[in-house]
């Protein structure tokens, strides 16, 4: 069976075999472990062509042989699964206060998670891109020592990003039209491996989708908690991208417009209202400077007292929960997914959060079936880097197979 | 080259056959006109399997040789292009206040468009349905007697529509848990052709998407300017369904705490401000009813005083209008569409709420660009009936070709 190709058509031999190369190396990701004549069934390639595809992804090392068998009427079929301990993926993430680094194998299996302190609002994008290139570059050298191959390298950004890698706005990191492509791979020194720059939020969400524990879920809503609040959206087991690339913006749509001013000039912002930052200055009037130096630290501290049973760090997290339940119910009734999950710091405080958000969330939504669940994500902050170096192996299961 | 296929695998050689049919089918509809030659090296299939399937597909008539050549090097190639004379793909649309049908054939091209005045609202579900079906009846007897077999009939509801075609709340018409599609059937007397029932709103995106002024756009949002305002959202080309079927429901989302009351029972609602409804009331305090029987004429004497300069009537367009923009501010923030198309009773009010819309766009839109137009739909109140058409040809494309 066929089915019409999408996109430019085969130019040549060369680019047929690449095309179902990776037709059977994503097979074989769907059905690990699976025999050549289950490939052969199943993409209606002949036993033959598969063979030697087989032969070509294992001196590739994409794939190897086990030692099982399966028996079955005739003879015993051995099995293929992914390989790929020579490679490795790559994932970044710059955030307001943190820099995280993720490196996975072909398989997705986790080889590396690094998380630092970063100073991400008082560094101008120069100094922001060498330390992200800085911290790529570790993890480049840490990989490589293993004997693994960089397959290619992802960073995300909190703010609107281009196809072309330009960071077009990033208010809580106050920049405008960033070429954070372009910086980091210049850090790195124009290395072999593609480097590419993304929305934290779109590449959370592709973790979550992926990783996380409603993995395989098709429609999908990832709400960044950070001092800024994105969304990224699995819409039918597909990203969303929007005609710009710009889709997800739920942190500045008005809840209130008798709310505070937003960091963005506007007033009653989602994320005036429910972003940590927001959180943190109602919960902690007492201890928090104006300038939040240390979110870990005073989150961990919201935390304590919200424990304790302080009464103002509960009401600030009651409203807060109240807030992201009016935004989740925005998403909601738009969107349907089937799940929204909360992930940065949002994680810790999901016990406050989470009751007060559903409470909205069973008011506001038009569905007729509470059918929409709010959870917190349990990748923690290396959601965005996990799900960069996932983007990562897409591109080789879309056919760019490194060479031997 | 091949793709894998998705879902289950073919089963036999028929399934194999009716695949590679429709794939042809396909072809030839995006590439009219088109050669043998043309589709055997666009598709893979070999020239032989082509000319069979071809010879398959103008014996259903639904392809014909047209008298044209194309001229290249060795023969000249007869060009093929979409028959379908002898089929009709037939919407219908229940509303508040009206019915429509329309039929289209194969390629799409109008055979009939019908509005009739009808009592949405003091209608039971039952006589809805019958008033429907007897519509449907007769836009299937007119095709009918042209000699057109009817390839099946779709009907859009201003509300959620689960997959087995029941409407699970339409609250303009007051219908919840109806089972609309078992009651057309029975009334049409179980036909040969399918039935279905689909939003309102999702079909007339679809409509827009692919008859429109902005046909062929990848990213549209679709507002029915009805009673009800919803929304329906193409995304990357293709229509988003949600995880339950119910995405879209912007009408009541949130705009202002403080807003009137929503016939939903909540404050504030999109519809309660730009709804149709909301706006005459607001536009015609002195001659508008309590109940409004004719939306119809009421919005044609809003359009005689806003043209006339009344003060009364451009206020409440205006607020109409920045309470549309909102809306559409959090459709554009979200999902970032390429054009928001207003439908319905919006066309004749756009010279009027499409500047004060287009303004709050301005001030709440994130983006940098001001990349998000919002237009008035050209297809007017048959979009959703004619994309209930289209869905019935999209039933045909997908391989389920009528049996000779």
């Amino acid at each position: 069976m066929i089915t019409l190709p999408r996109g430019p058509q085969p130019a040549d031999f060369a680019d047929v075999r690449a095309t179902n190369l990776a037709v059977v190396l994503r097979y074989v990701r769907g059905h690990v472990p699976c025999s050549r004549a289950d490939i052969a069934a199943a993409t209606g390639l002949n036993k033959a062509t598969v063979s030697s595809l087989v032969a070509d992804l294992i001196e590739r090392q994409l794939l190897r042989e086990t030692g099982l068998t399966e028996n079955r009427i005739g003879r015993p079929a051995t099995m293929l699964v992914l390989d790929g301990s020579p490679y490795a993926a790559i994932g970044l993430e710059v955030n307001v206060d943190y820099l995280t680094a993720v490196a996975i194998d072909l398989a997705g299996e986790e080889i590396l998670s690094w998380r630092r302190t970063f100073d991400g609002v008082g560094s101008a994008p120069a100094q922001a891109a060498t330390a992200i290139a800085a911290l790529g570059k570790r993890a480049v050298s840490r990989v490589t020592k293993e004997g693994r191959r960089v397959l290619g390298l992802t960073v995300g950004v909190p703010g609107l990003v281009a196809a072309d890698g330009v960071v077009r706005l990033a208010p809580n990191l106050r920049w405008q039209d960033v070429d954070l492509r372009d910086r980091v791979n210049r850090a790195l020194r124009e290395p072999a491996y593609d480097v590419n720059v993304d929305n934290d939020a779109n590449l959370a969400a592709i973790a979550e989708a992926r990783y996380g524990d409603h993995a395989g879920t098709s429609n999908l809503v990832y709400l960044t908690g950070e001092v800024g609040i994105g969304a990224g959206i699995i819409s039918d087991g597909r990203l969303l991208r929007g005609a710009r690339g710009f889709p997800g913006e739920i942190g500045h749509v008005q809840i209130d417009p008798a709310g505070p001013a937003c960091g963005c000039g506007r007033r009653g912002c989602l994320e005036a209202l429910a972003g940590v930052n927001a959180l943190v200055h109602k919960a902690l009037p007492d201890s928090a400077d104006d300038v939040i130096t240390d979110l870990e630290r005073d989150v961990a501290e919201v935390v304590r007292r919200a424990k304790a049973g302080e009464k103002v760090v509960l009401t600030a997290l009651e409203e807060a929960g109240k807030a992201l339940g009016q935004g989740v119910a925005t998403i909601v009734n738009l969107l349907d997914p089937e799940v929204v999950v909360l992930g940065g710091y949002f994680v810790p405080l999901a016990n406050w959060l989470i009751p007060a958000a559903e409470q909205e969330l069973r008011e506001r939504g038009v569905a007729p079936e509470d059918g929409t669940r709010i959870t917190a994500s349990t990748l923690g902050h290396s959601a965005a880097a996990k799900g960069g170096a996932a983007t990562v192996l897409d591109h080789v299961d879309a056919g760019n197979l490194p060479e031997r």
